[in-house]
């Protein structure tokens, strides 16, 4: 018998009809012998609806008071879930945020996870209780509402999962689980039924949506094996865990990108310690996030330096450089918004040397310039010009045969 | 400075429009030096919106998912007043009831109020801050969420009023005040300035819809000062508090009637001890609530026994007392169900001889036969055929001069 973590997305729980459906999952799963804890989002458009509520209020609501209002449609959820599994003779409760002490700091409307007292929790599953809980809330030592932020559901099943020390965590979504690239961009794409934390975290905040960054994040930290399933059909989905001897291991897990980039470059800096500071110290100020950085010594006693930014920011990042490159003498400024990011990924790559070189040699292949290289221990990112994001994916995933399971 | 709570119905917050009204009434009331709690409802149709919700799941939902659900709706209007509130530069904070722990006993769905931890709401006034609270809500000793049913808001307020030993406890609605008599039925119906709480607990068992009856028992029990105002006009309203000695006192405050009674007759009753007993036992055990009993002790040993039940549990009251009369061998069972009841209620009655005689002369004049009569010390009904209910009440109500405001 297994402690399962269930995590049901806004639209898996979208209407009537469908959280019939999940209560009907959630009843097969216990006669299977599980016992249970289901964690839920909104109703999907429910969130939406309350922050247009918020919105005709106030432009820019109360976050405290934001957090009371938009906290109540997980609250819905769980009582209808509840209510539906009851009817169904399925004894379950349903808890808010609040009520199983999900504590957080009080940082309101993206606040985290300290703790959870799972105690309450544990009781109702030994008296054979469906527990369901609200995803996304929280509440701080205060007893103030608090909501982790949107998605924040993952976070909260995750964190859930840990706390029970549950087998697994099943984060059920719209797509059968995490593929090696995009569909739409690559027709080929391939589920991949196994891929580790590392490279889940370099595929998430590169762009592949499925799971939150801070729930893979969670699940790594506390070891939690996470599940990315479909809702609405039968499949093992993906498996996320930690590295395994015995896990067949592919070089290349799968092809990230990211379209909304933006670059951001500047030639002929005199060369001196602390340059990366007095070029990044403002842009940071100015509140902008910044990505990939490159930094090239040149012949003459000067450096150039470049870096990306989320293309929303690349105006103001400008602006901000210029200044910059007045007061430090910098002979020119220039970038580009018009790039993108496209990443190899893969905890193969540490044991295996030539994976850069196939990538530079597949887009060369292309005649694919690459305007910017930036590597970890599990992943090599380029930039290259936007045009070229869908010829770049689908180069890589032919180069490195991602359509293909890999070989045990 | 007066510590004053305000509740407002789900009419008076059924908009963002309506809650801006009520922001903006709050706020001249704090210009005016006045400490506040506001008590809100869910905005109108919200409570509908969600019971429809539970119904599509079960048709029978579980009463504490219920209780999760319904709730809610007050957390939504409680959050949106308090943006309005802070946006307008007014600080406001808002608690759910388990926030501030409107205790409870465990009835899921018709809860009563045991006790409430004012200590947080007095520390935010001192703070300079309005307080905005879920009516309708608690929280049982085990921290599940409870409702007090409809029209629990009022008691909520009151509760507030009486924890907070407020001045007074102003219940905003869609109507003005309490009025002698409905004015749907009688056009000169006049806003009453006072009534006593025993008065207005007889104007509202007795079908005068403005306030909850366990309100106004609470009220009355801790001596909390309740006022009956518009949300739409200014005007004083009508002040519910005890007898006072210096207060203008009329004979007769009002009059009642309730449309939805059924009169049920035993005749020839073998009279002896534990009748009574013998024929509302059985009534009682089918979960049938009596009204008016009246009992007739006849010439030849035998009694008449007639009582009132509402119209709804007419045929069911009829079937169990055929089963009695044939077990206590009464000669014959009968009924009405077109049948209302008017009363007359007020304080003055206990010093006024001839109220009862002047009641029976204006309904003889009217040739209106009273079919039942029963008093207690500040009221007395009687039952009428359905047909005379506006002629009765209205021809009281001249013979009371209701309509003239009383001399001082």
């Amino acid at each position: 018998m297994a402690l399962i973590v269930q995590k049901y997305g806004g639209t898996s729980v979208g209407s009537i009809e469908r959280i019939e459906q999940v209560a009907a999952k959630a009843i097969a799963a216990r006669a299977a012998g599980d016992d249970l804890v289901l964690v839920v989002s909104a109703m999907s458009g429910e969130t939406n609806r309350l922050v247009k509520l918020a919105h005709a209020v106030a432009s820019d609501p109360d976050p405290r008071e934001f957090d009371v209002l938009v906290s109540t449609g997980e609250q819905v959820t769980i009582a209808l879930l509840s209510m539906a599994l009851n009817r169904r003779g399925c004894p379950a409760r349903s808890y808010t945020g609040s009520q199983v002490h999900i504590l957080t700091d009080n940082a309101h409307t993206k606040a985290r996870i300290l703790g959870i007292d799972e105690a309450r929790v544990r009781g109702d599953l030994e008296e054979g209780r469906v527990v369901v809980i609200a995803g996304f809330q929280g509440v701080d030592e205060q007893g103030n509402i608090t909501t982790l932020g949107r998605g924040g559901s993952d976070t909260t099943a995750v964190a859930m999962a840990a706390a029970l020390k549950a087998d697994e965590c099943q984060i059920y979504t719209d797509v059968d689980g995490v593929y090696t690239t995009d569909p739409r961009v690559e027709p080929d794409a391939r589920r991949l039924d196994r891929i580790t934390f590392e490279e889940m975290l370099e595929m998430a905040s590169l762009g592949s949506k499925v799971l939150q960054i801070r729930a893979v994040e969670f699940a790594g930290k506390y070891n939690v094996p996470l599940r990315v399933l479909s809702s609405f059909e039968d499949g093992p989905g993906t498996l996320i865990s930690y590295e395994d001897e015995e896990m067949e291991q592919p070089v290349i897990s799968g092809i990230a990108f990211n379209r909304d980039e933006a670059q951001l470059l500047m030639r002929g800096v005199p060369d001196r310690p602390g340059v990366a500071y007095h070029i990044l110290g403002p842009v940071g100020k100015a509140n902008i996030e910044v990505d990939m950085i490159v930094q090239n010594v040149g012949a003459d006693g000067t450096t150039d330096f470049t870096f990306t930014v989320h293309r929303n920011d690349y105006q103001k990042a400008l602006e901000v450089l210029e200044a910059t490159a007045r007061e430090l003498g910098a002979r020119e400024v220039s970038g580009d918004n018009k790039i993108v990011k496209i990443s190899l990924v893969g905890v193969g790559m540490r044991s295996h040397a030539g994976i850069a070189s196939t990538m530079f040699e597949a887009l060369a292949n292309e005649a694919i310039n690459i305007r910017m290289i930036s590597t970890s221990e599990i992943k090599i990112s380029v930039v290259v010009d936007e045009k070229y994001l869908e010829l770049g994916v689908r180069s890589l995933h032919a180069a490195f045969q991602l359509d293909q399971a890999p070989v045990a």
